[in-house]
Parts: C-alpha cells; structure tokens; sequence
C-alpha cells in the first residue's frame, strides 16, 4: 500500500514572534530544528522509510526535511523542490505582528483573512520589505501579490497530481516537508474536508502525519504518528 | 562562462582517526561542519552563485552541501545525488587504520593502494562489518570490492558527460560536493593531469576549487578560493 508522510516545519522564528510569514523566508527556531530531528527520529523508530522526498522553496521545510531525513540515516534520498508547496502567500499581512493587525483591523477581520477559504488577504504592495519579487528562485513564476486558501490549493493540486501521485502509484513511498496551508490542501484533498471547515484545521508544526492509501490514492486511514 | 566549483567534503569521523573509508557512511566531525559552512559563506562573500548541485549517496558529502549552501541562501537549489560521485571504494582496506595497515603490509605496500592508478587494494570480503552490500541506496548498483582511482574516474566520467557537462553548457552554474578521488577524476579530466601524477594531486577538505571553462568546457583557469 502506498505510504504518504506530510510534515509541517518546525517552529519558525516567525512563528515564534507571531508573525504572518507566507512566502517571506524565514528560518527555524533551534526548537524548530529539535522538533524536525525528533520527528525524523520518531518516524525511524516507527519503522517508517521514504523512497522520495517533496518539498518547498522555502528555508524552513527544507531544513525540516533534511534534519529529519539525517536522524533517519536517509540524506541520500533523492528530494524534489517546488514552489507550488510554499506556505499560502500572505499578502499585505506579510511581516505583520498578528496581535497588532488584530487591535489595528479588529479580530473578527483578521479571523476572516486566516480562517476563510476564499477571501485573500489584502494584497502585498510592490517594493515593501518582504516582497519576494525578484528572488531568483522564483524566476519565472508569477508571483502571487496575495493568496487564499482556495488560491493555494489551486497551484498545490496540480502539482500533487502531476509529480507526487504518480511517485505513490510507482509503489514509492513518499514525504512531504511543508506548510500549514500547503498541507491543508492535500489535506482536504485526501480526506474529503468540506470548504468550511478546512481553515480551521490545525497541523501542528513538526509532527508527521501519516496516510494510508489504497492504490488508486484514495485515503484508507490518517493519524498523527505520536498517537500510536 | 560556465562556472563550476568543486568542494571536497569537510574533515569526516574516519579522516580524524586516520581510517580508510571508501564507501562506508561516515558523518562529519565538528570541525567538518565548520568546514562547510565556512565554505558557504566564503563563495557567498567572493560573489560566487549556482543553478545546480550535484552530490555523491554519502552523508558527508550530502551536508558538506547543505551546511554551505546554507550559509550561502541557497538551500532551496536543486540537488542531484547519485553513487557515481561517491568516494573510490576501499575494498578490503574500509575500516582500517591507516598507520596499522602500514606496520602490517608495509608502507610501501599502502603507498601504492593508496597512489597508484590503476591497482586496486584487495578486494571487500563479503559479510564483513563494512560490507555495504544490501544498502538500498544501492540497490540495482553493481557494488565494486574494490576500485583503483582507473576503476572510479571510469564511472565518475559517464556521469560528467551524461548529467554534469549538460547543465554547464545549458550556462547553469554548478557545484559539485564530493570525495578526494571522484574530484581527482574530474581533476584529472578537466585539466588533463597524466595518469601517473594525478593519485599525488591531494586535494584539501572544505576547500571550494573553481574552475572557469570555455564554452566547450575546456578549462581556463583553476584556483582555490582562498587563494584570491
């Protein structure tokens, strides 16, 4: 049976300082970086194995993946980067201190902009501190100026379906480092989560979780590792 | 210009206690970390930048690139990891102590397994304790028990020509993280060193080795970093 592992980043300096992060690149936290060492520990020690690795652009999963994949004795992986697997891209919230853009646009707004499915952010204004335009690794690509949930799962979907399902149906088993919202796409995807409630599930940084899946990728149980 | 440069893998466990290695997965020391990181940070300092990463199957080589490519931004480049890369193996000598196999068969005898070019050191007996045999990472590889520097340039060459030599002409810069003797190889090939100076070229752990090419990829110059 197929096996697919997704793991959120380990706590980010930004989710530290309880800031918006996106596409900004910020780095893990030293407790960020015990919380990927002790995930990939727990999964070898679970007696789970990967074939192939996906991950993002982005500093704080790769670095996630690669002090997991080491506590497994497995840096010899063969690991896949996409940007289609960042964090959803926060607009002009980017940078922002949570508590202060709530006391400034009021909770009840601030709540619709995190835990909406298709009501972007406002959008990121050219030339601000945490634009990423013209950060090579994104050549090419047209870069969002803010992004929902509905939008991430737009650009997320495509690239399950065109490099990571057809590495699970090859009979590989796979992980994926990512992000909040990035893995709520896929997510939702394999569990069937309705629009209305996929924003307010939470996946908590650093903790693997596993899918079973048939052959045809159709999800036959979910669980955190730690819970068995 | 294509730029390629060439990093051999910072002080490992086993360079430390002065043991033959091979193909045998041994980590970094601290001061191998602290290698490459400098490494990093030196090619970031002198403006260096790539498009593209190769490295070897082995550990030591995998974060020797991570660690600089950390310090440099650049974590989130594409890596391509293949055993064509990987140290000469030591056969039957893995594991030993350099000094000790010298008192035992003769410093002579050592010079040449370790410096000839085309004699190989006895054979790995299977089963032992530094057999990599039945490593998945080499599945559906045919494992030498042993290779002179002859055996590994004529596996580290089709690999030049099939995956490396096509991204420098393609104007990608690159990076290659490997071993002393898979870089010889390369060495060798792009400086046209004779065979029998070429086992004498030692070249330094930590210590990035540009190379500027022609567009043929003939080379121009080559230096050590910190020499300029």
């Amino acid at each position: 049976m197929p096996t697919l592992v997704l793991i959120r980043h380990g706590q980010s300096v930004w989710n530290l300082e309880n800031r918006f992060t996106g596409w900004w690149d910020v780095d893990l936290t030293r407790q960020g970086e015990i919380e990927a060492k002790a995930a990939g520990e727990l999964m070898a020690a679970k007696g789970l194995d990967f074939d192939f690795c996906f991950t993002s652009l982005q500093t704080r999963a790769i670095k996630t993946l690669n002090l997991a994949l080491e506590a497994m004795g497995r840096l010899w992986l063969p690991v896949e980067k996409d940007w289609r697997l960042n964090e959803r891209h926060y607009g002009g919230l980017t940078g922002l201190d949570k508590a202060a853009t709530a006391a400034r646009h009021g909770a009840e707004q601030v709540k619709i902009w995190r835990r909406s499915f298709d009501i972007p952010p406002p959008p990121q204004q050219p030339g601000g501190p945490y634009d990423v335009t013209g950060d090579r690794r994104y050549a090419g690509i047209a870069i969002p100026s803010a992004e929902s949930l509905k939008d991430t799962i737009g650009r997320v979907l495509p690239y399950w379906e065109a490099r990571i399902a057809p590495e699970l149906k090859a009979g590989r088993r796979v992980v994926i480092s990512a992000h909040g919202n990035s893995l709520r796409a896929l997510v939702k995807h394999l569990s069937g989560i309705p629009d209305d409630e996929i924003p307010t599930i939470e996946i908590p940084t650093g903790e693997p979780i596993v899918y079973e899946l048939a052959h045809d990728l159709t999800a036959t149980d979910r669980y955190y590792l730690y819970e068995r």
